[in-house]
């Protein structure tokens, strides 16, 4: 008998048939004899929908009052499904974030978890309920108010509650059959990944992978939680996310993928301040004006200084949705800095390989470049971190420089991979 | 400065506009230095809605998890009336009807609020906010479920909250301009009573009237809560609901109407078992029958034995809804019982005349049946009590008896009353 956390998101539950499909699944998982923790995401649009509602009452809705509203819909499937599985004979209970004891910071739209006390939950679940939490919500400490977590909340809620129930694992039900070594969209040759750890997982996710979101990798390697992603369309294994020490002593080193996968993104734009002057301290002032607006930096690259001019160029990417606000921001400082102009290119892609293997194995950086140089691919900025290699390319590159990447770091499978409809999060 | 609860039913919410309309309304009463608590109800048909949704996941809903899923519908037009309050400049804050400490019994869809701890919501109002509740749930005591308060419960939540918080009153919203002498759309010459005493009201409401749900009115007479009900859709003054001595204590005896107003049922069904045998124990063998299958029983009638054959008959009314159940059970105990047959009648109309006036000035029966028989109308039972006079008449003569009686006690106005469209509650 295992203890096991499932998180099935929107897409698995998007209308009254979907809900009694998940239903039979968790009653296959219970009368197999297991104890069952669910945790549920919204129906198909209702987050939408919701939001959509609030703007038509407020242009600017209280954020408190956000959460309360948005809160409804985890709710509402969650007491959906409970219901499904009582039909099948199943005994189950469904509970808020605050009633499942999910204890949170107390910013709204965007909440923490700070700690779960799952004390009612525990002994709902040792009666013999399959126990259903409302994903994306908890409330807060010290105000007592409904919050919600932000983005891919339900997952981290899962991977947390796995954690505080001390659960032997936790699965996230999503639409495609688990990590791959690229987006099969994008490299039809990409291959499932049966098994990975944290690190590779987290700098995956970081760099654009989006079958599992940052925080909830964060969670589960500080945790140390087996995540398994897998496909509630399929009963196929997913792929499981663990300690790297797991791996090494299931396998001799030489085994192992030196690279992992290869990550794409094509949500950043690329930002250049052009003609800064090569004085100490310029680099700091340029992103102080940018950290002054919440706005987060991915990739920086200072150029090396233009001969004589004793000028430079720096560039860096954030989020195209925050592409804006960044170029006005500097702008207003462009006369007190002393740089020249800012540019901007939301047409860029990155796109990263990804692995532990890199630590020992020399070369990597050397072979992806003459891969993306054999495929015609020009490379617009470098960044690497120790088991990472990413570059920006043009965006119409991005496909070339994944599958010349993916070849030749020998991750081509023999048969193109499945490609699931829907989004699934 | 009065401190004030008011409640708006689903109609005055139906929408985004409404909802802004009803925050406007909320507004202007805060400005004019009040302090404001808000019980609200589900937008619209937002409750059918997730009825409906419940009932394609499962044939039977686990009462529990209904109650989970109903109580969102509140939450969401809380959360957006605080948004468009906001909006307004009006600091307001909503809560659930947990969070707002409405702790009932653990009957899932029809609990009893048992008490109300009214800390947080209390601390919320001296910060200065609008306090808006989430009507119609509460949370129970034993389990910590969220629970639903059965029909007309948003008005019971109000006049609780007015209790505990010990509101100045409660104002019940609606989609009528008050307490009408008799329902306009029978009577269109009825008057919109002014104030009436809370045993008035209650034997209107428990005789037909709909505009006050009877367990609200209760409540608001075991903790002497006044409520002002008035129409969501104008400005004039409703109908107040307070204890008979203040009225008495303004005006004169001889200044009141004997009769209050003349109150119609059309939901009941008349059922008659014939030929019961004529000794001791039998009628409390019928309703011991009835009783077993919760079925409640209005009025009864017994029959005087036909002479020479021993046996009788007993008339009794009950809902429609229970009708088939109570013949059944009826038929199953026939042989047993010893009767001959049972019969029932959906066609039938409950008409009562209600005032506590009828106390002090005999003849009031006189005239009510006198005025019947002028309009023609044939009487099939008769029930009384202190207070109120009602008669089961054919469902083709309801509107002939109302009229009646509504003119012979001098009920009738001047002009015709004004109908609003909708329901409301």
């Amino acid at each position: 008998m295992s203890r096991i956390v499932q998180k099935f998101g929107g897409s698995s539950v998007a209308d009254a048939d979907s809900i009694k499909r998940v239903a039979r699944r968790i009653a296959d998982t219970k009368a197999a004899g297991n104890e069952v923790v669910i945790v549920i995401s919204a129906m198909g649009d209702t987050t939408d929908e919701l939001l959509d509602l609030a703007h038509r009452v407020s242009p600017n809705p209280t954020p408190r009052e956000l959460d309360m509203l948005l809160t409804t819909g985890e709710r509402q499937s969650a007491a959906l499904l409970a219901m499904a599985l009582s039909d099948l004979g199943v005994p189950a209970r469904s509970y808020t974030g605050s009633q499942a004891g999910v204890i949170t910071t107390g910013q709204h739209g965007d909440a923490r978890i700070i700690d779960i006390t799952p004390g009612r939950i525990m002994a709902s679940l040792e009666q013999g309920n399959v126990v259903i939490v409302a994903g994306f919500q908890g409330v807060a400490q010290d105000t007592k108010d409904i919050t919600t977590l932000g983005r891919g909340a339900s997952d981290t809620t899962a991977v947390a509650l796995a954690a505080a129930m001390r659960a032997d694992y936790c699965e996230i039900y999503t639409d495609v059959d688990g990590v791959f070594t690229a987006d099969p969209r994008i490299e039809p040759k990409a291959r499932q990944i049966p098994v990975i750890g944290y690190e590779d997982m987290l700098e995956l996710a970081a760099s654009g992978a989006k079958v599992l979101h940052l925080r909830c990798v964060e969670y589960a390697r500080a945790e140390n939680v087996k995540i398994h992603v897998r496909s509630s369309f399929s009963y196929q294994p997913g792929t499981w996310v663990v300690d790297q020490s797991e791996i090494n002593a299931k396998g001799s080193a030489m085994e192992q993928a030196i690279i992992s996968g290869i990550a794409h993104d094509t949500s950043e734009a690329k930002i250049t301040v052009v003609g800064v002057p090569d004085t100490i301290g310029m680099a700091a002032r340029i992103f102080s004006v940018i950290a002054e607006r919440q706005i987060n930096v991915d990739m920086i690259v200072q150029n090396v200084s233009r001969e004589g001019e004793g000028r430079t160029d720096i560039s860096f990417t954030c989020s195209q949705g925050e592409r804006g606000k960044a170029v006005d921001a500097l702008n207003l400082a462009k006369d007190e800095i002393g740089f020249s102009a800012v540019m901007w290119n939301d047409a860029v892609g990155k796109v990263s390989v990804v692995g532990v293997g890199m630590r020992t194995h020399p070369g990597v950086t050397a072979k992806f470049f003459n891969a993306l140089a054999a495929a015609g691919v020009n490379i617009d900025m470098i960044s690497t971190s120790e088991i990472r290699i990413s570059v920006v390319v043009d965006i119409a590159d991005v496909r070339a420089a994944v599958q010349a990447a993916h070849t030749a770091f020998g991750l081509d499978a023999d048969t193109d991979a499945v490609v699931y409809a829907g989004t699934g999060r």
